[in-house]
């Protein structure tokens, strides 16, 4: 039942993740491990490529009534949620505020900012739409926001962490390339260990917003913890 | 009732012509007598623009049930035209053949395929997204996509013909670029007169799909006769 939407959510993580590798954008070589699309085929082909699936995103969202049980205007819902999570409102918002940003002194609420709409609000829109689909009550899916909110900010956090202690190996990618840059992360603000306890807090305030919810809920428990687990 | 769908096409149309004037794509400098956005504003403010346009295209076609009359089911097979359009299968697959057809020999064939995706699937969402709203049958969607068909080549054998006869002041954009750039063309098949007769025929066989509509229709036919016509 999951899998399109499921499917429309990675179509647009890897169309941004696209994108923001251009020369124009973060201009990286590797992603993965393996060098970026634009690397292999050139910035015009990139640039499509992730056009064409932010365009399929959206039209795997919108099957006739009622698909295997998403009813109509459900699935108009996770349009909305989809777009509002990734367009000016969202994701792209938080790469022109990124832009912006360059080359200037950022304060913490500033980067804070950036980030909820830079990553945070596509993690916003998939655990939304899971809601959605699963019927979620509006105190629910309120719930959920809160979660998602929480696991936002703790992924931006580990990412800057692993960003500084990492090796290319484990990232897939360069590493140690936020500092090169002069770009303000949590560490930066924090420290090493002061931005790992933070990113702890918003995990445990995430698990928190959970507690209305039975055992059904454990995999959002369990990606929580990831986020701050992981090495890559 | 049409505004917001009409505003969506015009987003992704928009959309479309930001990320065509990219240097990666067609490298243009100036679009309707301005410079392009990646001239102004740098070419990954220009990506931006044109990904937050083409979300809120979606978006703007996505309301609760029955907005104004046109309804749920309504809007999501609107999404569905919208993308199926300007996506892989459509625009965005146009522009893939375009690039990869660069430098080398394009038989007429292959360049009608090109063009019937880069401007005919915009241009048929367009007209089949009208008659869904107004509610035609299947025979008279048939119809009018047989329109929208015909009048998406005159528009190109127009655009080639106009990009060979047209001046700066007239286009808004540099003229002469195709021959300029050894682009096969309409009139580099058939001469500038050849051409113009081929779009004038295109026309006379959109308007006759027309036939069974009565005045209703009469902008439809009106835009038919403007495509051939226009200075610009």
């Amino acid at each position: 039942m999951m899998l399109p939407f499921a499917a429309s959510l990675e179509f647009v993580h890897t169309y941004s993740l696209i994108h923001d590798d251009l020369p124009a954008m973060d201009d990286d070589d590797y992603r993965r491990g393996r060098l970026t699309n634009h690397k292999v085929y050139g910035d015009g082909m990139a640039i499509l490529a992730g056009d064409a699936l932010l365009t399929m995103a959206f039209e795997l969202c919108c099957h006739h009534a009622d698909h295997n049980g998403v009813t109509a205007n459900q699935q108009l819902h996770i349009v909305r949620e989809l777009s509002y999570g990734s367009g000016h409102q969202g994701m792209v918002g938080g790469q022109v505020m990124d832009i912006q940003a360059e080359n200037r002194e950022v304060e913490l609420a500033h980067l804070q900012k950036i980030h909820s709409h830079k990553t945070g609000q596509l993690i916003r829109a998939s655990v939304r739409i899971g809601g959605i689909i699963g019927g979620a009550s509006s105190i629910q899916l309120e719930s959920l926001t809160g979660y998602a909110e929480d696991i936002g900010l703790a992924f931006q956090i580990a990412d800057d962490v692993l960003n500084m202690v990492g090796t290319r190996e484990e990232l897939g990618k360069d590493a140690g390339t936020d500092e090169q840059r002069g770009k303000k992360t949590y560490p930066s603000f924090f420290g090493i260990d002061g931005a790992r306890q933070l990113g702890k807090e918003c995990v445990e305030r995430a698990v928190k917003r959970l507690e209305s919810f039975d055992h059904q809920a454990d995999p959002l428990r369990h990606i929580a913890t990831y986020i701050i687990e992981r090495r890559s």
